[in-house]
């Protein structure tokens, strides 16, 4: 049982507090990472003058991940219209990294298609595309990027990234040589991919896809199946996206075969490599391409000093908006959890929802390593009124935590301990 | 700012971990004191060897209160069939209380009238009526009490305790004498109070009523307004219970004058004294019939030692169903909060619900002596499905709370506090 490991024992300098390090990802459709963990830092501060926060937004590939490398590398932030999700135009970001080595761009696939750009009553990945991300891969390109790193994660789409590939030059044609219209539904039709016209710099580009390696293109847990119900596919569509991803896989491995340095290029490996169906396939369709596929947090996190603030912290506070079963695996609590217990830092979550096996000493919780989860809801709220009132909600939670750590503290400390005493007050 | 002065300090004898007070009144609708209080220990437990837990279910005069009353006395529970406030038998228990001084018995009026008993969808308090908690204080007096002690709280209905007058012998007659139909709405037409048939033993028994003091019969701020719609009626039913409840003040001063030592004979008192609206107006009818009204913690709190665990404790965990400006004050959070702080532990209050100015260091917390609030629900779950698992949640947010206690005290304890250290872990 992790959280029952001792922890170093905090030694406190006259006069400090609590340090807390808020190391959070974004809560998906109401916040991004640096606004949580803002929330989460004026929580902190307003239980009192015992405690101070140090806040490391993390980038998991989703919304927020390009202005959190941005920012982290003294890089900076380009903007690109693009076709969106549904083809209407959208102001899409992508970064820039500072520093030394080669060119490095980040495009953040949620910002071309993100599935907060389709309006609720229009979801289904159906027909939504990824055009807009070949777009901002055009784009990072045009601007001297000889490195692109392509950030998976809140995606509105479920067309293996094709419509990626046509916007960067390759064409889908059905059996009687007509093009296919955008979306994964038109994918079971493919009959095959011209590859003639594909932009000639991807060959000398290296292209990286930051992925959650839990997600795979087909099968049983392909990524139809797991995540087309919650971009808005009923039953009979996530069997359409399902066969339209099973047939792309087919002819992605046959007509870009053998593209270095990809997850594969071997249909086997497009369809059930890991990664392979993050951001509703976009990853398989890029790894066609030559893209490698890396775990998110191992590529992302060269850029970001996660574990700097950590190792100065007392205790750690990550959030996430749901722990639950079906999407934590490799989510950004447990990537935390995992450094600040290499460290000997106890980990605190806060989470919108926490699911079964969550609970103080549950088995989920043990695995990943946190030692108390605690839902930031007041009260029986709709979850538009939730979403609407989220930041309020993270920080008074924050706020209550970390006041009964103060607490807690103050209720330890031995009598000896008057100049503590007052200070933590 | 109360929650800012400084506590006593607490210090660890030798191998002894957090000791928590747990002192909380029920649920609505979901769990009784003991219930809560239970799954709150059980939390505590839970969260590891270096917390215990001592219980002190509060009685507030709703559902519970006869059941504490008598496990803390020694005394016993008598079961007895009445009429329910729809008038179909239900099988409520009273208490006979064990100790010296003269025969007391407990009645709740809930267990006769409770709101709980009302099927939700036949809660209407123009019908419902308090005559079983009549048969109730006669049971009592059968039993050979001397001293009847009655609970308002957890109310269906919104009579004035009409319905317990008749049950006691007085006959209500409408202008062309005909008896009065059971319920609220009928008041408005009630003509006169035939007090003839009234119980001969009332005169030599000392009736208590245990109130809320900030309710009152008539008004703006009367029984039928404030409490009305959550027992079932709309804006005419309201209006319709409001013109009985003050036709029934003005009948009550008329044919039951004098009768000491109520809290009022004088219409006036009957309409706004304090706690005449307690139990929709069964405190009026009673206080018509001589009882005196007192508020609700006073007169049960002599019964049950409260302040002794708090004593004993580090800290006190509070609960309540939820925490918001139209129901709290004098509720059971409140006096705990009040006598925690006169000892200096700090208070920590679970609740289904915290509402608008419970958060961290806001001015409701403040006011009440609440140092944390903290809400039990892991997520945006139904209302039915957040009952349906109380205890549970309960027992998670009271774990949450401990392990957080825990932590704070673990983070806090110097080097040389190594022989804790191993203790707490």
């Amino acid at each position: 049982m992790p959280q029952q490991q001792p922890h170093p024992v905090w030694r406190p300098a006259a006069g400090r507090g609590i340090r807390v390090a808020v190391a959070c990802s974004g809560f998906k459709e109401a916040l991004s990472p640096e606004e949580v963990a803002a929330a989460i830092a004026e929580g902190v501060r307003r239980a009192g003058p015992g405690a101070v926060a140090e806040t490391v937004p993390v980038p998991d590939g989703g919304e927020g991940t390009a202005a959190i490398l941005a920012r982290a590398t003294g890089g900076r932030l380009l903007p690109v219209t693009v076709p969106g999700p549904l083809g209407a135009p959208v102001t899409a970001r992508f970064a820039l990294l500072g520093g030394d080595g080669p060119r490095t761009a980040v495009v953040e696939m949620a910002a071309a298609a993100g599935l907060r750009l389709v309006p609720r009553d229009r979801r289904d990945p159906g027909v939504t595309t990824t055009f807009g991300v070949g777009r901002l891969v055009s784009a990072a390109l045009d601007a001297g990027a000889r490195r692109v790193l392509i950030g998976c994660g809140d995606s509105g789409t479920c067309d293996g990234g094709a419509g990626a590939l046509c916007a960067l030059g390759a064409r889908l044609l059905d059996a009687r040589g007509g093009e296919l219209p955008p979306g994964g539904a038109a994918l079971a039709r493919l009959d095959r991919l011209d590859p003639a016209g594909l932009d000639r710099r991807l060959a000398g580009a290296e292209l990286r896809v930051a992925v959650d390696p839990h997600t795979v293109l087909c099968g049983p847990r392909g990524a139809a199946r797991v995540y087309g119900p919650q971009k808005g596919a009923g039953p009979a569509g996530v069997r359409a996206l399902a066969a339209g991803l099973e047939n792309w896989a087919r002819v992605l491995a046959r007509d870009l075969p053998g593209r270095p340095p990809g997850a594969g290029g071997a249909a086997a490996d497009l369809r059930l490599g890991p990664g392979t169906g993050a951001s509703g396939g976009l990853a398989a369709g890029l790894a066609a391409l030559g893209a490698r596929l890396v775990p998110r947090f191992e590529l992302l996190l060269r850029h970001v000093d996660l574990d700097g603030p950590l190792a100065r912290a007392d205790v750690v506070i990550t959030a996430e908006g749901s722990l639950d079963e079906r999407t934590f695996p490799g989510k950004t609590p447990a990537e935390v959890a995992r450094r600040a217990r290499r460290l000997g830092r106890p980990v605190i979550a806060l989470a919108g929802s926490v699911g079964p096996g969550w609970g103080p000493g549950e088995h989920r919780a043990r695995e990943c390593g946190i030692d108390v989860c605690v839902g930031v809801l007041p009260g029986p709220l709709r979850l538009e009124e939730a979403l609407a009132r989220s930041a309020g909600l993270v920080t008074d939670a924050a706020a209550g935590v970390t006041r009964l750590l103060l607490l807690g503290g103050r209720l330890a400390v031995p009598a000896a301990g008057g100049q503590r005493r007052r200070e933590a007050k």
